[in-house]
Order: structure tokens, then sequence, then C-alpha cells
């Protein structure tokens, strides 16, 4: 049993990789990552633009790299994940919740790869080229066209990303991705709930593992068990939830925090609509969300919360941010 | 019964509309046109581009105007091709086989629709955000995002072409567009050809027929009944097979000419690739192809043959033009 003082020290000196935030992202933030011992995220750099939007999304974080270089730095591995946490800084992944960034041009693939975008989303919400996300009328699994987005993806070291992909579409990927390569749920919602049933069932999460898959767990409030009333600890029998389908190495923190964005807010909207601006999906952007993570400072409170349920030092260690790493090697190489 | 020499007659004072060309469009073919007494055409000028190239091609076709305006002429309207008859021109109604020139804009259908893009296909064999083309590997039918280009299509007075989608999202846009905007497939296969089978089925013409659409019908020696020995005169043959399905008032031609494209050349190998590089789709890009209707100046051919086969003047003309002017009205307004 760990004690609560024994928590805090082992979470200090752990490295935790959050497998999602798509924050108002700005020193704030980074600073807050900072307070909070968060030493590598993976952030949306992308969700509905284009070509051109999307690289010049690329370029702020570059810009921001530079300027904010005391607190946060570039990982386009592993490696500069690790050499993150020993200067104490946040490693940055790019990522992308969207193939929109890409147009029809599977070329463009390497392009953002170089750029250091090494984990995407094949698709937000609806259909895209490459298949349906979890709110189109109908998902008719992975296109022909996806099929060859999969494999250059793997061939090029991306980290393929389902987490609001279609059913159908997130079997056919999972079935259809190289041996070795298997793609990632990097934010989905605690096991045992509504929309999670709809979106990942436990069958699904359960063949992303035979496949060495990954899960990133998000926190939303209104999906978990006891809806806006959620605390920490609920999210930590959610993370138990998914150990239980398949083994505690293949197990992650996907906060999905959006931190700095209001709700409602623009951006949000923009979110909800198909293609930012189209139809609206959910009713999401506007509802009373609790995220019962808490804020990106007091990320160490979840430390905690696996220690009152009785975690080991090793499954905090690889729950918090060894699997994460592990599973980012086998796709993006050392 | 017309004799020929009647029928060469009445093919001349006849307005002759031809649902889809593909040419290597040029002063050639503009010359073609005259000859063969084509007095309006659709004609692709847009597959499997993005927006920017899109206007190129647009860009293209109004030089194209200028410089051949002894030859050609922009229809917006029907009364613009009714005029181009009078003055012995050939009016081009521009029109997309894909709906990849908007990119993921619905406001992008308005600036080609002011341009004169007013006919477009909502895919060209693969998917897209609208829907399935026919040789994807499933089709889910017309998206939601699909839903609204159907929607602002019929307001803009676009024309709605199915020719190469996908059977799901062909009945399902047949039965989604608002009442009074019916769907065509401006270029389909001859009946009772297994690709035509696969495609487009007896009951989908009988349900666009019920609906008020059109079905304009292609030539493509392969897919008929007798393959590359086929002759004009079982295309007219074909005609009164789709006649006895929907009646001789629907009915109207869509040769999908490519006249001056090699087979195989760089262009075949385009369209036959998805997005124009990717996997192959079909192997017609260099297989040897037939097309029964003979070259565009021959197109008189076509007036004889029905004549041969006893059809009545009346048809005739419907079948020639009439038809198929009646039906762009209903869209396109007057």
């Amino acid at each position: 049993m760990v004690t609560e003082s024994e928590a805090r020290d082992l979470y200090a000196s752990t490295l935790h990789f959050d497998g999602l935030n798509i924050c108002n992202f700005s020193r704030e933030i980074f600073t807050a990552w900072r307070a909070g011992g968060i030493d590598g995220v993976s952030c949306t750099c992308g969700l509905w633009e284009g070509f051109r939007a999307s690289i010049a999304n690329v370029v702020q974080w570059k810009k921001w790299f530079e300027e904010h270089s005391d607190l946060i730095m570039q990982a386009h591995t592993v490696a500069d994940i690790r050499k993150a946490k020993e200067l104490g800084k946040t490693a940055v992944l790019l990522s992308w919740q969207n193939t929109a960034g890409i147009e029809d041009q599977l070329d463009y693939l390497r392009v953002f790869r170089d750029l250091g975008v090494r984990k995407m989303q094949l698709t937000y919400n609806t259909q895209n080229y490459s298949g349906a996300g979890y709110t189109e009328i109908n998902d008719s699994g992975l296109t022909g066209f996806g099929r060859e987005v999969v494999t250059e993806m793997a061939k090029l070291g991306i980290v393929c990303d389902l987490s609001h992909v279609g059913p159908k579409t997130t079997r056919d990927v999972i079935e259809f991705a190289p041996e070795g390569k298997p793609p990632c749920f990097s934010h989905i919602l605690p096991g045992g709930m509504k929309e999670h049933t709809r979106n990942k069932s436990d069958e699904l999460i359960k063949l992303l593992g035979s496949k060495g898959g990954f899960v990133g767990l998000s926190q939303f409030g209104p999906h978990m068990k006891k809806g806006n009333d959620s605390t920490i600890d609920d999210y930590v029998e959610a993370l138990e939830y998914v150990i239980e389908l398949i083994g505690e190495d293949l197990v992650g923190i996907g906060s999905d925090s959006s931190e700095g964005h209001g709700r409602p807010s623009d951006f949000m909207a923009w979110c909800n609509k198909d293609k930012g601006y189209a139809r609206q999906l959910t009713p999401w952007g506007s509802q009373k969300v609790v995220k019962p993570l808490g804020k990106l400072e007091d990320r160490a409170e979840l430390g905690l919360a696996m220690a009152r349920r009785g975690w080991s030092e090793e499954r905090m260690k690889k729950v918090l941010g060894e699997n994460w790493l592990r599973y980012l090697e086998k796709i993006l190489g050392s």
C-alpha cells in the first residue's frame, strides 16, 4: 500500500504522458503542465483543417517551441519525451484528430510526419476519404483510400488513432493494420458508459488489446456512471475496468483536456459542427461538463487517487506513462 | 416510317443534346460537334481535381468560349442551348464528375454554380465526403454532409448526377432529393448488361423515373450485349430497353465520348486511379473499347439508326434532345 506522501513523491518522479490535450494552448497551459508534472502530451493541432491551415498550425507550434523553450520542446520520438523529463520540460507530440489535413494527397502524410505530426486520428466524427466517424449516419468501414492511408502511416511511423472513429471502421482498421503496428484509442470514454458502448464496445477494446493496440482513457462527466458528480476516484475505477479487459500494459491516460476553452465557446461550436461550420453533430459543445481529473496543474491528484485504490507502484508507473511510451516506441521507432 | 433521307433532314433540324462528353477538348472537337449536329453538350471539367485546379479548368473553358466563339458558347440555362442551335453553335453546359472541387466547403457550390458548373456528379467511383462511388469497398449511402450538398445543389439549381455513384448512395439521393428536383444518371451503361446491373439496376432506374429523374445512356462496347461488336443499332435497342422501364420522356443520350484521348493514355490512367494517382480502380483505361455511336462528326448516324428501328419523329426529337431540355429546365430554372 502506497501512502499519500509516498504517492506524491512517486508521482513526481514518474514520467507522466497524457495521450490527448486539446487546450487553448498558451504559456499558461505550458506552465500548468509543468506545475502538474505532465512530462509529455499529445496535442491536437488539426481537427477540421485542410492542408494550408494544418501547415499554419504546425508553424504556430514551431514558434511556441522557440518562444517557450524553457517549458516545452517538440517530441519526434520516445527518447525526446524521456529527455524532456530529464530537462524538466514538457514534451509535445503533435497530433491530429482527423486526416483532413492531407486532403486527398497520400504524400502529405510524409510532409506532416517530417514536421512532427506523429499521431493522427483517421477521421473526426463524420465520413471522410478514409472512413466514418462515430456520428455518421452509416459507418461503411475502412475505404479503399483508407487502406492506403493506414498502410502509409504504418510505413512512415505515424500512430493511427481511432478515438472518434465509427465502430465498423475501427474494427476494419484493427484487422487491416500491419502486424506490429497496431492502432490506438488515444482518448475514449470511461468503460461501461452509454456512449462508450456505442463507439468502442468492450469487444472492440479486447480486439485492439489482442493486437497490442493501446487505450487512453478520457474523462467526460456526462458520460460517466455518476454523470457530472463523477470524481477522480471514479476515473481510476474506469481505468480498472479497461485493465480488466486487456491487462495493465496497454492502458494509459488520454485526458482530452480542453483547458482554456469556454463551454460554450466559438471553439467548441466549431468542433461540434461538421467541417467546423455545417450541421451540428452533438449537443456537447454547450452542455455542462465536469472533467473529474480537474485542472492540469492538479494532475498529481491522479497519482493520489491511484494510491487510494491500492495500486502498486508498478501499475501506477505503467498507466501514468510507461505504457504509452512502450506503445509509441513500437510505432515511432526509437 | 421515316425514310433515310427524311431521317437526315429530321436529325439536322432537331436539337441534339449530349448529356456527357469527356473529350480531349480542343477546336478539333468543337468542329466535330458542329459537323455532327451536336447542339448542346454537358462537358466534364472536373473529376479528381480540388478547388484550385477546378477553378483553373473553368478558366480554361472561359478562354475557349472567347477563342472559339464561332463554334461554341457557354450555357447557363436551357434558353442558352436553344439560342446556340439558332446561331449554329454548340452550347456547352459545364459539369463535374465529382464534387471534389468543393473540397469541404458547401459555399463553393455557389461559386461554381455562378461560374456555370450546373451539373455535378456526387462522387466518382470511390468514397468522398458525400457518398460512395460504385467501385468503393462498401457503399454506406448518402452521408450527413452529402444531405447538405444535395439540398444546397437543389436550392442553387445544380443538377445532381448519380452516374458513377454506388447503388445505396444512389437510392438514398433519389429518395432524399427535394420534390421536383430529381437527380439524373447522365451516362449509364446500356440496359441489361452486367456492369449496368451492378451499378444501376432496373429497379433503381424505375425509382428514378418515378420521381421524374432522367437517364442518359452511355455507349461502351465491352459492357454491351455483343461486346465490342456492338453497333449503333444495338445502342438504339438499349435506349428502347430503358424506355420500356420508364417511358420515352425521361431518356436521352449521354455518350460519354472521350474522343481525342488515347486508350491507354496518361489521361485514362489518371481517371482510373483513386484521386488520380493512388490505386487502380478498373482495368478499362487500357482495354480495347469500341464505342458504337462512332465519331462525334458522324452523330447523324444515330438519327438514321433510330429511323431504321421505326421510331416516330416525336420519339426521335424527344430522345435526341427535347427530353434532356425539359428535365434540365426543371432543375436550372428558365
